[in-house]
């Protein structure tokens, strides 16, 4: 992996030392890290992931492309850090931090709370289509797509084992249920119909997987 | 969509007349379309298929390119043929109709059994290579998607469909349950860990989705 710029979102630091920039050549280089990454979530909304090239992105950025070669070893991996911070400001701007789910004791208001406002990001384009390069991305790009879930996917699964223990330990889910496995009746189906564009996704959907995963489809 | 070879699986015949070639040539287009499909499915399962190309399929099937390119418009196509047309005859092999889905009156019993079938399918390589390439490739081609969806995903979710109806008419899935998502409770879980390898696929988690979807997370 090549080394990142210094304020990069990447949790785990490479090995080997950092070579820590002083006070100005850091802000130079926070300047062209956001450039960069708007060019890139920019570019490959507008042509596209496949027509999306470094050199582009250089371009449209105004650095070098070396620049982006120092910090990236591949245009996904651009991709995937902008897509990362494109997360973590939409959060900030709406108050929220990044990674939180409601707990208010009533686990369906809850649940459906939160994949309602995942269908609204799976449905604006500014998430949809950088999010959708990535991942059809990871499918076949083995390094990528285990970042893809470790660093976007993982974190928000962590989010409902947590929400479903917290249930557990109340007596509204079984004791015996993994909420690993759990979490899956819900997350899941709307995954494979946005990435598969299977059947559409709306509130309505999201809210029956909740009430069929929690109460079941055999009779009471 | 280019004419498509004489005993093509497509079930649905293009538009305007079909040129229909004696018996001689109707063997050898046979001959050359099994080539071609061997070719093809063999080069994505040794090379990837982001390296299979057209040239390469044509040269290793002893065909002209320019007959892969009467049949069929793209190197994703004919994957999709081949990939289809192995579906159907692993089936025949196994004695199985292509579509069929058990029904001995024990619900529980038969989608878990279905399950860990296709447990066995996307852990063999001769399914898995070819498969996840034209997932991959759906993602981000919009018209391969579709087809991919309609042709291999489709069929098989009508499937599970029936055997909930069925189950509902005896009773073991609540009437008011929507069996198109309900089915997605077991069959979407499955698909994302194969696709996005975000954990392991054994029987012992499809038996586990079946039991939760059955039977609901929330206390009974």
């Amino acid at each position: 992996m090549a080394e990142k710029p210094p304020s990069s979102p990447d949790p785990a630091p490479g090995p080997g030392p950092v070579e820590r920039p002083g006070p100005d050549a850091s802000r130079r280089s926070e300047r062209s890290r956001r450039a960069i990454y708007a060019a890139a979530l920019a570019l490959v909304g507008e042509t596209g992931y496949p027509k999306t090239t470094i050199e582009g992105i250089a371009a449209r950025a105004g650095v070098g492309k070396q620049t982006i070669y120092r910090w990236w070893p591949s245009k996904a991996d651009v991709l995937l850090d902008a897509f990362t911070d494109l997360g973590e400001r939409t959060a900030r701007a709406a108050g929220q931090e990044p990674y939180t789910l409601p707990d208010t004791g009533d686990l369906a208001a809850d649940l459906k709370l939160v994949l309602r406002a995942t269908v609204d990001e799976l449905l604006d384009p500014a998430f949809e289509v950088p999010a959708r390069a990535l991942a059809a991305e990871g499918l076949v790009n083995d390094r990528l797509g285990a970042e893809f879930v470790a660093r976007l996917l993982e974190p928000q699964l962590r989010l409902y084992v947590r929400r479903l223990r917290s249930a557990q330990e109340h007596g509204g889910i079984r004791p015996e249920i993994d909420p690993r496995i759990a979490l899956e009746l819900f997350v899941s189906p709307l995954a494979q119909r946005w990435l598969q564009r299977t059947a559409p996704i709306t509130y309505d959907y999201t809210d029956t997987l909740v009430d069929y995963a929690l109460y079941g489809l055999a009779p009471r």
